[in-house]
C-alpha cells in the first residue's frame, strides 16, 4: 500500500468535513500553489457530484437576499449546502451588498453550510478557471448542494454560472427594457428566469416581456419556467427549489445531462489549457529592444506579440 | 508610390476626422476582424499621442457624471476629447448608470467630442487587449485628450485604467472602511485621488484616512493628491484637471514618462500575445476521448488540458 502523501491526508480531510482543510484546500488549487495539481488530480471525480446550481443577475438584483433564502429551504429539508460567492464588488461596495453577504453568513453557525467568497481579482489563469478549480474541492467535500453565486456582467462570470447544471437568471421588474440584446444574452444561459422583488410592482410586464422573448427564441426542449420571488417576504422560494429539482429530473430523464455535462467538460479542459498557457506566458520577459522598436513606432504591439510566440 | 490599400484609405479617413471611418476602425481591431492586423500596423505610432486619462472606482461612485464635467471643462480650454467607456452594466442595469451615460451623450453633437462604449463581454483575447487595440485607433484620431473610463472591480478594468498616462481612483464617502487591503490595490494604481460627491458630507474622514494610507505607504517620486469634486455641484473640476496636468508635466520634467511608457509597452506586448494565444486555442477542439477519460473521472481537467498543450 502506498504512503498518503500530503495532499492524500488534506483530500481525506476535507472529505471527513474538516472545514479548515477545506479552506486551504481550495486556497491551494485557486492560487496555483505548488500542490494544486495533484489535489486536483486526488479531488476530481468526473460526472457524480452534488446539485451544482448558478446563479447570476445584474447587481442590485437581490441574488444574495435569494441566495440566504435558498439556503434556509434546502437546510430545512434536511441536505447541506456550500455557497461559492463570485464577488467583485464586496470589498468596493459597502452598505447593500456587504448587508447581503453578511445576512448569508447568518448561516456560517450551521454546520450544514460552507459560504466562501472569490474575489475576482488576482487570478492568474483567470476567474472561470479558478472557480472550477473550488468547485472541484468543494464536490469532494460531500454537500448535497452547491451554489455558485456571480454578478453577471462580465464574461467570466456569465461562464461561471453557465457551467453549473442548473443557471438560474435574475431580474427585476426595474430592469430597463430598452436593450433586447443583453436580455437575449442572459436568456440564453437561463434553465429558470426568476423575478425578484416582485413585490416592488411593474413584474407582470417584466414576466410578459420574458414569455414573449422565450417564445420568439423557443427551442425543442426544455422551456425556461419564469419564476417570481421576493427574498424580502420569503415569497417564491419553494417554488424556485422545486423548479430546480424538475429542471434536474429533466436532465436526467431525457439524458441532456449527459450530453451537457460532456459539452461542459470539453469546454472546463480548453480552458483549462488557455489558463495554462496564460499563466507560463505571464512570467514572459519581454526582450528589451523589443519594447525599444515598439516604442520607437518602428513596429506595432501586436505583430511583436506574434513574433514572440514564433 | 505603392497604390493606397483600403486599410489605408480607412486610417486616412479616420484621421481626417471622419466619425463613421473611426467607428468602423475600432470595431474591427476589437473584434479582431481580417483587416485586424493590418490596421493596427498603420495607425500605432509608439509614444507620440494624446494625453491619455485612466478613471475607475467601484459602481455608483459617479464616475460617468465626473467624466461629463471633465469633457466640460476640456472642451471650454478649446481642446478635443474621446471618451472611451468600458462599461459592465449600462446594459443591465438601466436607471442610475444609463442616465449618466445619457448624460455624457448630451456632448455628442459636439463635433470636438467623441464617445465610444464598449461592453465588457465577447472580446475573444480579453477586454484589456480589445482596449488597448481601440486606443491605438482613437490616438489616430488626432484627439487632444483621450479618457478611458472603466468601472474598477473587475481584473482586466483595473488593468485598463493603470495603462494610462495618468490614472484617477475615484472614491466617494459612502465608501465603507473595514476593508484596507482593496483599499491599497486602489491606491496603488492611484496618480489622482478623487472624492467624488464630497457634497454628501463625510469626506473629511475619508480623506483623512487616504492620506494615511498614502503615508504609510510613500514611495519616493510623485505622490498621488487628494482632489475632492462634486459632479452634481460642478465642483472641483478644473482642481482636478489642473492635478492632471500637473502629474504629466513631472513625468515629462522627471523623465518618468519613458519609463512608464516603456513598462506599459512590455506588458501590452506581452497581454498581446497572451491574446493571441487564448484566441487561437478558444477554436481548439478538444478530442472526444479525452473529454470521455475526464467524464469517466480517469483524468482531471486541468491533466488534460496540460497533456493537449504538449
Amino acid at each position: 500500500m502506498p504512503i498518503p502523501t500530503e495532499v492524500d491526508e488534506l483530500a481525506e480531510q476535507v472529505r471527513a468535513g474538516n472545514r479548515r482543510a477545506l479552506a486551504r484546500a481550495i486556497s491551494i488549487v485557486e492560487d496555483r500553489k505548488p500542490d494544486a495539481d495533484q489535489l486536483l488530480a486526488t479531488t476530481f471525480r468526473g460526472s457524480i457530484g452534488p446539485i451544482v446550481v448558478g446563479i447570476t443577475g445584474a447587481p442590485g438584483g437581490g441574488k444574495s437576499s435569494l441566495v440566504s433564502e435558498l439556503i434556509a429551504g434546502i437546510r430545512s429539508g434536511g441536505q447541506t449546502v456550500a455557497v461559492l460567492a463570485v464577488d467583485p464588488s464586496s470589498p468596493f461596495t459597502g452598505g447593500a451588498i456587504l448587508g447581503d453577504r453578511i445576512r448569508m453568513q447568518e448561516h456560517v453557525s450551521d454546520p450544514g453550510v460552507y459560504v466562501r467568497s472569490m474575489s475576482t481579482r488576482g487570478h492568474l489563469g483567470g476567474l472561470s478557471d479558478a472557480a472550477s478549480r473550488a468547485l472541484v474541492v468543494l464536490s469532494h467535500a460531500v454537500f448535497d448542494v452547491i451554489i455558485v453565486e456571480t454578478v453577471g456582467v462580465g464574461q467570466s462570470e456569465t461562464e461561471i454560472a453557465e457551467a453549473a447544471d442548473t443557471t438560474l437568471v435574475v431580474l427585476t421588474p426595474g430592469w430597463g427594457d430598452g436593450i433586447q440584446a443583453a436580455k437575449a444574452g442572459l436568456l440564453e444561459i437561463a434553465d429558470l428566469l426568476i423575478i425578484n422583488k416582485a413585490d416592488l410592482g411593474g413584474a407582470d410586464e417584466v414576466e410578459r416581456d420574458l414569455a414573449l422573448m422565450l417564445e420568439l427564441g423557443a427551442q425543442p426542449g426544455w422551456v425556461p419556467p419564469i419564476v417570481r420571488t421576493s427574498a424580502v417576504e420569503h415569497e417564491g422560494i419553494t417554488e424556485l427549489w422545486s423548479e430546480v429539482l424538475r429542471h434536474r429530473d429533466w436532465l436526467e430523464t431525457e439524458h441532456r445531462g449527459v450530453d451537457r455535462r460532456r459539452d461542459q467538460l470539453s469546454t472546463l479542459i480548453r480552458r483549462a489549457a488557455t489558463a495554462e498557457l496564460v499563466t507560463r506566458f505571464q512570467g514572459l520577459e519581454v526582450p528589451a529592444e523589443l519594447t525599444e522598436r515598439v516604442a520607437q513606432g518602428d513596429l506595432d504591439p501586436w505583430t511583436a506579440a506574434r513574433s514572440l510566440i514564433s
